[in-house]
């Protein structure tokens, strides 16, 4: 069959035929009327319903060391849970802060304090430098981006290979300007292209040189347990290997529960070295009566221990890893052979990253819109939400059952291979 | 007996053989060897024990919006709940915001925006300005000029009358001023002073010209259900007052759970103008997933309405009323022929403001901490911790159990006799 050619190789006749095909398809699309969503990286409510225990829990309210977690104050979190986490983060407890529902809070939280009063290695607060700026891997993830416009940080970026941020354009940037602050990474399974950062990588970005006294790193680990594989990635312990390096408060890093209990109602985490431990908490204490105590006692008598939180992944893994392979199994049959997308097979996370033919993402967005599919916005793994190369899509099938994977892909397919005969038709 | 009058008028030799009673009478408290605490503002264990069925709640996590409370979204809470504390709070649903644990959070969150951003009617982020100033009512709540304090924004002080601040001296300061940024009041039963800001008072601050365009009152409204007598004061609804006189985004009001349920686990809230809603949230949704909506699920069960929570109050009421009524009996008993103190005697809230002899309130505190007595730092009711003429100590008697206030007092009036008693031999 002619389609299953490259559209680059098509003459011009077989590309106004396959054109016509995928018109057809498309208008079939819509008037199918779907409404499907794979926008945001939500659990599902099957995944969610794992942790429903919590519900019933805590059982008393009287932590380990006698706290009572119904009254003020405990301003780190509650100790049992620190160390629960410590252990899952390769870090020790007092290197630990357990705070509300929201480690990007904890995130604006840094970068305010940053701002207003410096860090512990800062020779004046942030807000007293001409400029500020972060260094971006793309493709990234569009919340960190957009935290970083709203307080007016700029962005510049850095390409994210598959064993983390490219070190030597890092290095490029901070050896010799010290208005470049900070960086982020996803380390383990990055939102979105999957990677994961390797040993030799974060070694690199721990005892470079900056020019910037202190620079910090933005170690998110929000997927460090999210494994769809049974090759479980392990994260590199960042806060050690800086402190090694003699550069021991570079790195902050931030993990959460939102997928691993319940979204909206988990517990974020901060690590980093005592002396920004420190430093945080004081900040934090200015503005705050602790952290919801009740909720922490709940989530460690949930899990248990540290292994109740692996096992605990092992049960989201078989929800969503075969919506996962749903996802690859269609681009694979549907745009495999037409030499128009390049994707990822992610080990773990939440995203596939999806490449399409240059210049046509936002297109297949609006063209997915239309038929009903709601898509992430072209561009938004990028700073300002541009897309140089107008290429990237991210795809998050975690929400939808099975079926509806099955659905919005095919006609995620649909649409990029109509945008792409459009595009070359256009060309030719 | 001589001990009876006051000690302004007795003669040298009996105010030494006073001096050398309460001298004795001190020696023996210190070797009771008590351990007791009268510093925080903080609900007791039984008071706590009121809301224990929060522990079992929610049933399911569906709210009745359909929204699946253990998901992300929903910046602005769970709508049943805001519904419920719009009422409380006298103003309309769309005007108030339900957050997560702590409302010294989002009163955080809004100097953090006024200084990065401006608020909705600034004309540039207040972090640009020369100077920033807050009017600060005295005494007030030492937690809201650490905040400040933290945050480098300068404090004037004017008095706290029974009906609230002083108004000639705030219309003084933010007449010509434009540095003069805003002030804070905590409008129902003060922290410590116990006053109840009349609608003559509010309207006069609502109204006022003021130098600064975007003056904002912070008007936090922690104590608004927490009514000592069956005379419950009704709090002024100052957001439709401010709307009425014109300064519209004037006010913004801050009131929480923390003590109506759990003070580490409950829900905190704010409310405003819809502009200045707006404004919050988006800022808010720059750093935040939402806030635990499975908390505001728990909290709008556990109440059911707002009648429930006027009711959960009658309950906290007859637990802590004979706490202070305990703390009036001994003041009165100790101290009250003596003239060596004045105090108030409030009708709801978490304090009790007494005024010693000139100069002792930090001697006081030093001796009661000698005898075991935890008492709140003298000063922290003032500005950088300043009582200018050291006479304020806050006293909280909610949190021990009736036997160990009436200890806790019988000391502190024996601190403050002596305190006294030595002051004015010194000055003999």
């Amino acid at each position: 069959m002619g389609e299953t050619v490259a559209l680059s190789d098509m003459s011009p006749s077989d590309l106004n035929a396959f054109l016509q095909t995928q018109r057809t398809a498309y208008d079939d699309l819509v008037t199918r009327g779907l409404k499907l969503d794979l926008t945001r990286g939500k659990p599902s409510a099957q995944q969610l319903d794992l942790s429903n225990d919590l519900l019933r829990l805590p059982e008393g309210f009287t932590a380990a060391d006698g706290t009572d977690t119904r009254n003020y104050g405990g301003l780190k979190g509650l100790t049992e849970l620190r160390e629960m986490f410590a252990e899952l983060l390769w870090v020790e407890p007092e290197q630990v802060v357990a705070g509300g529902n929201s480690s990007l809070t904890m995130m604006k939280d840094c970068l305010v304090n940053l701002l207003l009063h410096g860090g512990v290695d800062s020779e004046r607060p942030w807000s007293q430098e001409d400029k500020v700026t972060f260094i971006c891997p793309v493709p990234g993830y569009d919340r960190h981006f957009g935290l970083l416009a709203s307080l007016g940080i700029d962005m510049v970026t850095v390409p994210m290979n598959d064993d983390g941020p490219d070190v030597a354009a890092v290095e490029a940037l901070v050896k010799d300007d010290p208005s470049v602050k900070g960086m982020w990474i996803v380390p383990t399974y990055s939102n979105p292209a999957g990677a994961v950062c390797s040993l030799e990588v974060a070694s690199a970005l721990a005892g470079m040189p900056t020019a910037a006294p202190d620079f910090k790193i933005f170690w998110d680990n929000a997927y460090a347990l999210h494994h769809l594989t049974e090759d479980e990635a392990k994260s590199v312990d960042i806060v050690t290997l800086a402190s090694g390096a003699g550069h021991p408060h570079r790195p902050i890093m931030f993990a959460s529960t939102s997928k691993i209990t319940f979204a909206g109602a988990g517990v974020g985490f901060l690590a980093a070295s005592t002396d920004t431990i420190a430093w945080y908490v004081k900040h934090l204490g200015a503005g705050s009566i602790g952290p919801d105590k009740v909720n922490h006692l709940r989530h460690a008598q949930f899990f248990k221990d540290a292994d109740g939180v692996r096992e605990h992944m092992r049960r989201h893994r078989d929800i969503i890893a075969p919506k996962f392979a749903e996802v690859q199994r269609v681009l694979r049959e549907s745009l495999g052979e037409h030499d128009v997308a390049t994707w990822n097979d992610p080990t773990g996370g939440y995203f596939v990253n999806l490449d399409v033919v240059e210049g046509t993402a936002a297109r297949v967005v609006e063209l997915a819109k239309g038929a009903g599919i709601a898509l992430t916005p072209a561009g938004s793994s990028f700073p300002y939400g541009k897309d140089p190369t107008d290429t990237n899509i991210r795809l998050a099938p975690t929400m939808p059952p099975v079926d509806e994977v099955t659905a919005a892909m095919d006609a995620v397919a649909t649409c990029v291979l109509l945008a792409a005969a459009e595009k070359l038709s256009a060309a030719s």
